[in-house]
């Protein structure tokens, strides 16, 4: 069983959180929802509501074995500020798992970690990934180091099946 | 009187099409809504619905005189599609004014036309402006060349103020 942090904010796609959530407890791993405050919020779907456990201000990133990150409009709004960005830079140092789907790879390009990565991310932001530095890949999940990312929800079981084999 | 295309899609920023909007046509300029498809698209506070009146993939951009990119989630919707991209391109080598608030910088990246330019947007995407070969400038408008950027809801009554001038 492994600690699995959720970085989340309003406007994610909902089930871009909710199908790998399941996935993740299902195979009995701990999920610790983290958000910039202690508040509800909402998919862009309306469809899912997610209670922030911890602050990300106030969280360790030591205590976490992977982080996870869904995409919509939530992690354009987590990197608008300094702190989830400070937090999975300081989290990708410790070599361990983040899972990142659709737009999370955003968050990754503010903290600046993917140049010379291979990676990929919903197709709006492919020329970000590219100026980043990044190597855009177009499949359903790409696996480099210690990042697993994939572009959309179609790509969910084989983002969910990459995801659970990194932790075994 | 100049004719000014609106590109936009759902999840817009209200105030930044509102505001604007309303300054522009009180001003004497003509407003064509152009998005995706000719659908109704609802911004991101539910305050503002607004019907799309050409499909950008039939429109001619030589009839413009500017072109007017909201923010909020629209700019990242408009630019998952090729069209869109190509449109904004396309105008941009007319010379004619681009009008670009908060997130609208994610078109004008994804159309790669901001290498060397001096601009401004929303605080979550400096780094992809930077990444872009962007300069970014942290103030309330910011004009280079056609183009003309402001960062936020806060900038809106200098950013109307720097676009009219233009177009005087």
């Amino acid at each position: 069983m492994f600690k699995i942090g959720v970085m989340i904010d309003k406007m994610f796609e909902d089930v871009e959180y909710s199908e790998p959530a399941k996935a993740f407890k299902e195979a009995g791993h701990e999920l610790t929802i983290l958000g910039k405050q202690k508040t509800e919020v909402t998919g862009k779907k309306g469809k899912e509501t997610v209670q922030i456990e911890e602050k990300i201000s106030d969280s360790d990133y030591n205590k976490f074995d992977a982080i996870f990150i869904p995409g919509g409009c939530s992690p354009d709004n987590l990197r608008s500020e300094p702190e989830p960005v400070e937090f999975i830079r300081n989290f990708y140092k410790t070599g361990k798992p983040i899972f990142a789907i659709c737009h999370a790879p955003q968050l990754l390009i503010t903290a600046q970690l993917i140049e010379g990565k291979k990676i990929t991310g919903w197709k709006s932001i492919v020329q970000d990934i590219k100026n980043a530095g990044g190597q855009y890949i177009d499949q359903e999940v790409v696996e480099d180091g210690n990042i697993i990312s994939s572009r959309q929800p179609s790509d969910i079981p084989a983002f969910i099946s990459a995801c659970l084999k990194k932790l075994e």
